[in-house]
This record gives C-alpha cells, structure tokens and sequence, in this order.
C-alpha cells in the first residue's frame, strides 16, 4: 500500500455565523478563477503541519481579518473533478480535492478588504438564491438539517455535478 | 491561497470490531517498516479520487480479506513527523499526514493472510497491552469515551510523542 502515494488538494473551507446569516465571498476579483462569479465560504489549502482548525482560523484572518470563535468541524468532502463529460470510469479521475467544513462562531464582525472577492453575510433563508455550485446546496441541506458530521463525495464533470455519494452510499437528494 | 499547494500523506485507519474486540494488525513482516513491531489498525493511503470510505473498503479487503459492513467515521488526525528532538518551530514538519479514523462492524471473520503483519482479534480491554504508539492510546481512549467526532493533532519526534491538540485546543489528556 506503501508505494500508491498520489497528491490531492488538501483545503478547509468555513460558513461563519452570525445570528441568522452567513459569510459568503463573491468570487469577482480574480481573473481565470474556477469559482469566477460563484459565492463560496472562506477558506484555502492547508500549509506544512497545519491540522483543519490551525488551517481554517490562519485562511479566515487572512481573507477577512475576523478572528473565528468557536469550530464547528462538520463534514470532509472528496471532490473529484474531470473537464469534459467522459464516462465515469470509476478509477482516475483528472483532479481531486479534500476539503475540510467548517462552521464558526465569530467574536468581532468587522470584515477587511479581500483580495478574492466581495465579503457579505448572506440571511441563511437567502442562500439558495445566490450562483452557488450545485454541490454547496447539498452542504447547505446538510447543515440545515443539523447532521452532526458527515463524509460527502461529489464528482464534478465541468460545471455540472455527475454523482454524489453521502457516507459512503449513493445520495439521492439533490 | 491556491499557490501554496504542498503534498502531505492521506490515508485512513480502522478499527474493525467483534464483539468486545478490535482487529490489530501486528507489524512483524516487512523490512524497514516505521511501524516495525508495533500494534496498529488496517488501512492505508488513498487512490485517485477516492473517498474515505472507498480507501477503507478497499484497503481491509486487500488486507485481511474481510468485507467492512458499517462504517463510523470517528475522526480526522493529522500527524507531523520529524527525525530528531529539535524544537518545535510551530512552522515546517519535515513529513506531515492526514488520517481518517473509523471504527467498522464486519459481516464474516475469516481472516487471509497478510503480508504486512500478523492479524489478531484483541479484546478491548487489553488493547492497551500490546506496543502501540503513544498516540494511538489516545485514540483508543477517545473512542472508548464515545467521542462522536475528533480532530486530533500529533506531533512525533522519531517515536516520542511532544504536543497533542484535540479539536484545535492544546490536549493534556496523555
């Protein structure tokens, strides 16, 4: 097993709370940007020895200048993304990511300037109104419903998301 | 953030359970082998675009020949190696990697061979007789208290445990 060692992304990524409100990122600062125009969490990939909370609380202060609370860690994502819409193989895919989700409490709301996109918090009962990836309403179900940690893959072809598998078993409530 | 993409290790572990027993893998066959001699679970290191669940699956049959029935994830750990006793620089590991703990029922439990190590059936409460690595007995610990999910943070110099977080807190349960 030793010798099959590949290399993912590794990434968190953080809703934080405020009262009935979450803070969201408008992707429209970056050019050839894979969220370009989405509204996504904060969050980033993982630096050399970081464990998800040291990762989650250093991304946060660093794209909105807000100190997180209390973490929340509530569910590891397995991304696998392919260009085109070939035939899943069930093997190889082109690209694959870890995530780690979380959500936060926050002590102070005053957001900084990010380089990134437009900082906003977002009514919880408004999310599903914004450009989301179709995968990020499956997190936001999840949330909604309070399932305390889950493990969920999402196989990306493109855009358009091709399967979804919740703890281990095909999903169905997309 | 995206250009600070490095590459730890993923794997998964797991402890597959009978009755009032875990199923431990002792490490006796290979040659060069971190884990020499040491008690440890199953498992191994992912493949392209698979979820934890599907790297665990598939590392137990390749092991032991059993098929996992249900799964617990049980929680994340990430580890931070280094050879010697430096100090701690609270910056770079020299090795660092993420784990997927989950515990397992199983539907059969007749064992292969494997050729990693010897496989034992060992009941609970003798677990903590066997040569395990200092971290491991917190797992243990952690699913004996019926954590629902943990984040726990490593740190080894060679075989010595130095700094233990558990869900991003310093952890002084050792």
């Amino acid at each position: 097993m030793e010798n099959k060692h590949t290399a993912p992304r590794l990434t968190t990524l953080c809703y934080a709370e405020k009262e009935d409100a979450y803070l969201m990122l408008h992707r429209v600062k970056k050019v050839n940007d894979v969220n370009k125009d989405k509204w996504i969490g904060i969050g980033g990939h993982f630096e050399a020895g970081e464990s998800p909370e040291e990762c989650i609380r250093r991304e946060a202060l660093e794209e909105t200048g807000l100190t997180l609370g209390e973490l929340r860690f509530r569910g590891i994502v397995t991304f696998c993304f392919r260009e085109s819409e070939h035939v899943y193989d069930g093997v190889s895919w082109d690209d694959w990511e870890y995530m780690c989700l979380f959500t936060a409490t926050v002590d102070d709301t005053e957001l900084s300037e990010c380089n990134e996109g437009d900082l906003e918090w977002v009514k919880k009962d408004r999310i599903e109104e914004l450009n989301l990836w179709e995968g990020d309403k499956v997190f936001f179900r999840l949330l909604s419903e309070g399932e305390p940690f889950f493990s969920l893959k999402l196989c990306y072809h493109g855009d358009k998301l091709m399967r979804t598998e919740l703890n281990g078993e095909e999903n169905t409530m997309q």
